[in-house]
C-alpha cells in the first residue's frame, strides 16, 4: 500500500477494508453546508420546453453585466414567446432563440452591449487550476465559475467549457444582444472565449439540448427553421411564485472542500483508476451545483 | 493591416479583397493529395443500426495490437449479432455490445489480453502540438493520431477525446477483451488516459451515438436493457463486398498541410475571430479525415 502514499495530494479514508482514494463524488456528498452558496432567484434562467422538461442556466452578472441585464430584461418582457432551438451542431452548440424575427428589443435593452470578453482581476479570488492551460497564461476558479486570466495583463475570462452558455452574435465588432444564446455540448471551445460573450452555464437538464437531433444545414442549423424545439417559457426563477422556484446552491471554490476536489480530479486514483495524471483540464473539473434544500 | 502581420504563425491569403486569415477548413479543403493516406479496409469497423444510419470506427492497430486483432475476430466471428447500445451517459460515454451476455468467445479471441495503455515511442514521428498539456509532459501528433507521451519517460499513448472509441472493462487489473466498447462523446475524458484501452475512433457518424437519449441509470444505463438501440452488424469494411466497402483517408500529420492546420487552430483570426488564443487543446486538433474519392 505504501504507494498509495506516495502520490501527490492523496486523500484517504480508513475504513473496515483496506485504504482507499476517495472519488470526487464522495467528496461533494460529504461537503458541509459552509462549502456552498446559495444561487439568487434573479441569476437563474428557468427555460421549459413545451414537450415537457427543464432547463437552467445559471447567469453570471458578475463577468458580463450588460449583457446578463439584457437577458433579465428580454425573460421579464416576455420576448422569448414562441422562441425555438434551431440550430443544433455536433460536437460544438446548441443554439436558441428568435432566429431571425424582427422582434423590437423590449424597454430596458441594450442594443449595441460593449466587449464583455473579459475583465479585471480586481475583485476575484480566484483558486489556481494547478496544471498548465493550452489557451491563458493560467486558469482557475473564480467566484464558483471557470477562468482563464493573465495575471500579469490582468485580466479573466468565463472560460467555454461543456455547457456554458454564451451569446450569439454576428460578425466582429457586433457582441451580439442576448436574443440568441448558445450552450456547448461536446468538447470546450475555448478558442472561443475572448471572442464570445458568455452569460452563464447550465446547471440542469444540458441532456434536453445536448441529446437533440444534430441539424443538417451548414454550421448544424436546422433544415425547417419551423421543426424547430419549441419552448412553452423562458423565465426568471425570480419571475416564479415563490413555492414554484427552483433553487440551487453551488460550491464555494475556495472551500476546502472545493480544493479537496479539486486535487482527487486531478489525481483519479481507485479501484477503476491507477494511473492518476498528476493534472487535469480546466473543464474536466465541473464547479459542484446542487438542488438547493 | 499592420498588426495581422504580427501575429504568431500568420497565414494569410491575398485576395480581390484585403488580406484574411484562412480558416482550418479552408486548409483542408486546399490540402495536395500527397498529404491523405488511404485507411486500410482492415482498419475499419462499420457499425449499421437496425434503424438506419451508420457509424465508422477507424482501429489503431500500431497502439492497441491484441485489443484490436480481438475485434477483427470478433467482427469475422459474428460475435456482435444482436449486439445494442446499453448505456449513453450525457457528457461522458456511449457504450455498445452484447452487455451481460453469456456468449463465449469466437476462436483466436485473447481473452485477457496485456495492458496495451501505453507504447514505446520507437516507430512513431510525433508532430509536437506546441501548447501545453495538463495531462501529460507532452502532446501531439502520430501516425494519424492525437497522443500524449513522455519524451523521457519513452512512452506513448492515444489521447481520450471527442469520438475516441475505447475498451469497457471491469476493475483493475482487468483490461476488457473488446467486445464492450465505449465512445467519448463530451469533454475529453482524459483521465481515462492510460487506465483503459483505447483501440481507434470515431470517423463517420458519431452523432448516431451522441444524440442519443441518455440512460436514466447510474453512469447511463438504459433502465430496460432491452430498449437499448440495436445495430444489424458490425463488421469490417474487409468483410463487404469490394464495391459496398466505404473508404477514408486521413490527412498525414507529419505534413505541411497539417502543420498549417494545427497553426491555425491555435490561432483562430478571420472575419469572426479577433482574439487568437496563441495555443490550442489537444483534443481541439480533429485529425482530417474525409471520404475517399
Amino acid at each position: 500500500m505504501r504507494a498509495l502514499f506516495l502520490l501527490a495530494g492523496a486523500v484517504m479514508v480508513i475504513g473496515a477494508g483496506p485504504p482507499k482514494r476517495v472519488t470526487p463524488t464522495e467528496i461533494v456528498a460529504a461537503a458541509p453546508p459552509a462549502a456552498w452558496r446559495a444561487i439568487p432567484a434573479d441569476d437563474l434562467l428557468v427555460m421549459d420546453l413545451k414537450a415537457g422538461g427543464r432547463v437552467v442556466v445559471q447567469l453570471a452578472p458578475a463577468f458580463a453585466p450588460v449583457h446578463v441585464g439584457n437577458i433579465r430584461n428580454l425573460a421579464t418582457a416576455g420576448y422569448w414567446e414562441g422562441a425555438t432551438i434551431y440550430r443544433v451542431q455536433d460536437n460544438y452548440v446548441t443554439q436558441w432563440g428568435n432566429n431571425e424575427s424582427e422582434k423590437p428589443w423590449p424597454k430596458g435593452v441594450v442594443a449595441k452591449p460593449p466587449a464583455e470578453y473579459s475583465r479585471g482581476l480586481r475583485g476575484l479570488t480566484i483558486k489556481p487550476l494547478g496544471s498548465p492551460d493550452p489557451y491563458a497564461p493560467a486558469a482557475g476558479f473564480a467566484n464558483g465559475w471557470p477562468v482563464a486570466y493573465s495575471p500579469s495583463a490582468g485580466w479573466a475570462t468565463l472560460a467555454h467549457c461543456y455547457g456554458t452558455v454564451g451569446v450569439g452574435r454576428g460578425m466582429n465588432p457586433d457582441t451580439g444582444t442576448g436574443g440568441e444564446l448558445y450552450a456547448v455540448i461536446g468538447q470546450a471551445t475555448r478558442h472561443m472565449d475572448r471572442n464570445l460573450a458568455i452569460v452563464g452555464r447550465v446547471i440542469e437538464g444540458i441532456e434536453r439540448l445536448s441529446a437533440l437531433p444534430r441539424g443538417t444545414e451548414t454550421l448544424g442549423f436546422y433544415k425547417e427553421p419551423s421543426s424547430g424545439v419549441l419552448f412553452r417559457s423562458i423565465r426568471l426563477a425570480s419571475q416564479m411564485p415563490a413555492p414554484d422556484r427552483p433553487a440551487f446552491e453551488v460550491m464555494d471554490t475556495n472551500s476546502v472542500s472545493f480544493a479537496r476536489y479539486l486535487r482527487v480530479r486531478a489525481n483519479r486514483f481507485d479501484d477503476f483508476y491507477r494511473h492518476p495524471a498528476g493534472g487535469v483540464d480546466l473543464c474536466n473539473v465541473q464547479v459542484p451545483v446542487r438542488r438547493k434544500g
